[in-house]
């Protein structure tokens, strides 16, 4: 799998936001998947400690570990981007090239600053006591938040990045079809989701840990898939493909064994029009809370009570990341939060009763400035099988 | 799967430990995975924003989003421990619970004092942002690094750790056996990693994203699983199953098509040996560079360039984590290090070739007072399939 494929050169990118920011350089400090702006610049995991320095001036640089400096020069060089890679042998050389390349006025960190009551959570990724140690290393040095660079880089898609995320939903389409063909009653749950993960893998890979829920435990939304044997009832699966580094996440609800009860069609119905509600107001230049209000509003009005039923937000960014760059689509959003063109969200809205059963419909829309570009799809009636 | 098995009530531990400490509360801060003490405590994974407050006096709490916190109350009741779970529906809710429990004179938080230059990394899971927030909601609170906590609690190994460790290394075995059977040339490397991630979940999970490398891809010891495929020649598995949370780590070099080459069955055979050689090292109250140093010698004598070679360091501790808590088993360890009894350690000596090939035999092994004991097994010739 060729992980950065047409993306463009993030680096060049990242370099124009750095003198546009009077910022000299940025800094990722990643160990075993900490930060995941390491694969979105290197296009390759790396399992070790490393350091990838993007350079106002073009000077980019990796500090990584000696066993895989030979990968990280190869992938970076696939990628056309001119990026010298210097390898560590110990920790005392490590610390050697990074007073080194830390020698510069301001230097921008993954930081979100005060990030539990800031919404600052998405640059937050580098640990307390590594910028502790930043800092004890280069104490001429400014280190800022690099908020404005992630935002810049993740929030609005490239054309690029857009076509990316339809193929990576149109190949999880096709595995989302198969499920009734292979899900049997009998089987855990976590066998459905490591069937999944085999499929998902066969052509990309997971965007996440798929969730398979089944019966009562489709009450949970984030349901951890479990042990449980599939009986009949409902059945839900949340999961998605993840295609040259661009996440789908959907959501489909089944029903197994059998006719399903009234109840659940019913649901199963005011979610979907719920949905198509929502995307009327998910369009450049409205509030991102505005779609999760009149979702609501819907529900209510066909006689469910939305806020003991539909216990999260109608849906959130997505990207590089699953749960990527951008203001949640939800009531809870900052009251400033606007949709912008070419921004990717999941709509999603779910009913759930505990101890019984819940619904989650999800799909993955591209923000337009008139109707929005819903890219996956949900069935106007539950499957049943 | 009963993620939290036979393990005891970690919440009591983890209190005792707090007052030997002379601390009033724990807290693990976590979101998305970003600190896998909220599985190790809770025994499930949530994937939303919470808070896990161990309390010195047994009075220990999580806050939870409202959608996930019924599947938290759920798996600490099924685990017998006394925790209430206090939901949250907005920021300005979580803020002002966490200002109640923050409360107390310290608290230790899983932030590891200049992490890039101290061995402290285990602990530091805390983004700097988060803890910024920590101080500014709780500024009459001393927040202490939880270092000595989380040594105490994972870095030997309880009998019930140990059996599952057992268990999970047995697991593995199976499946690694089988895999002559159903690994083909012309398969890519990551159909292989899907069908073994397939395997493992239907009886466990996978400890880690498994590595699979083929020809030249083995001489990079941390290779992606790539969309290449395989072709005869070298190839090396590096995987593992994880089994109530006990995690292995195993790696097998096999040769595909035909005969090896003299040269690739001598580094096979010096590697099998050097691995022995290492194991004699292995005992409590050795130091843990030792190993690594007398593995190097013999590889030396044998007549290969470890240095250049050999790139990477002899082993790691091995437990919830893949990499576990505990010094590394490697010339470069701090010199004070010694192994103690029932610590887990991998024993992995590689020899890599770059453009050529690699080779790594990697065992999981228990630290005892007298010979070790070598749970997983390599086999002494290179199956060739």
């Amino acid at each position: 799998m060729c992980l950065w494929g047409s993306v463009m050169n993030k680096f060049d990118k990242a370099a124009g936001l750095l003198k546009q920011h009077g910022i000299d350089a940025w800094l990722i400090s990643c160990d075993e998947g900490s930060d995941m702006h390491s694969p979105y610049f290197l296009g390759i995991k790396s399992h070790a400690r490393h350091f990838i320095i993007i350079d106002a001036n073009g000077n980019h640089q990796v500090i990584a570990v000696l066993m895989e400096a030979p990968m990280i020069q190869k992938a970076v060089d696939a990628m056309g981007a001119k990026v010298a890679v210097r390898a560590f042998n110990n920790n005392k050389e490590m610390v050697a090239l990074l007073k080194g390349i830390l020698a510069r006025p301001t230097i921008a960190v993954n930081y979100g600053e005060d990030s539990l009551q800031k919404a600052t959570g998405f640059a937050d990724h580098i640990r307390a006591g590594e910028l502790e140690s930043l800092r004890l290393i280069a104490p001429g040095t400014r280190f800022v938040s690099s908020v404005d660079l992630v935002a810049g880089m993740r929030m609005v898609k490239t054309p690029a990045e857009l076509a990316a995320l339809r193929e990576a939903v149109k190949m999880t389409m096709e595995v989302f079809e198969s499920i009734p063909t292979w899900v049997k009653v009998g089987m855990t749950e976590q066998e459905v989701m490591a069937r999944l993960h085999y499929e998902f893998f066969k052509i990309g890979e997971p965007s996440f840990e798929a969730i398979v829920a089944s019966g009562e435990n489709t009450a949970d939304p984030h349901h951890n898939s479990s042990g449980k044997r599939i009986a009949p009832g409902a059945f839900y699966v949340d999961a998605g493909i993840r295609h040259e580094q661009m996440s789908s996440d959907i959501t489909w609800t089944f029903w197994i064994g059998g006719e399903p009860p009234g109840d659940f069609l019913d649901a199963y119905n005011a979610l979907y029009e719920a949905k198509r509600v929502a995307n009327r107001h998910m369009r450049a230049g409205l509030p991102t809370a505005l779609a999760d209000q009149e979702c609501r509003k819907y529900l209510e009005a066909r006689g469910y009570d939305h806020k003991k039923l539909f216990v999260h937000g109608l849906g959130h960014a997505i990207g590089y990341d699953v749960h990527d760059v951008g203001p949640r689509a939800s009531s809870a959003a900052p009251p400033g939060a606007v949709f912008e063109e070419n921004m990717v969200y999941s709509n999603e809205p779910g009913l759930y009763w505990q101890g019984r059963w819940g619904l989650r419909l999800e799909d993955d829309i591209i923000i337009k400035r008139g109707e929005c570009e819903q890219v996956s799809y949900n069935h106007e009636e539950p499957i049943v099988f």
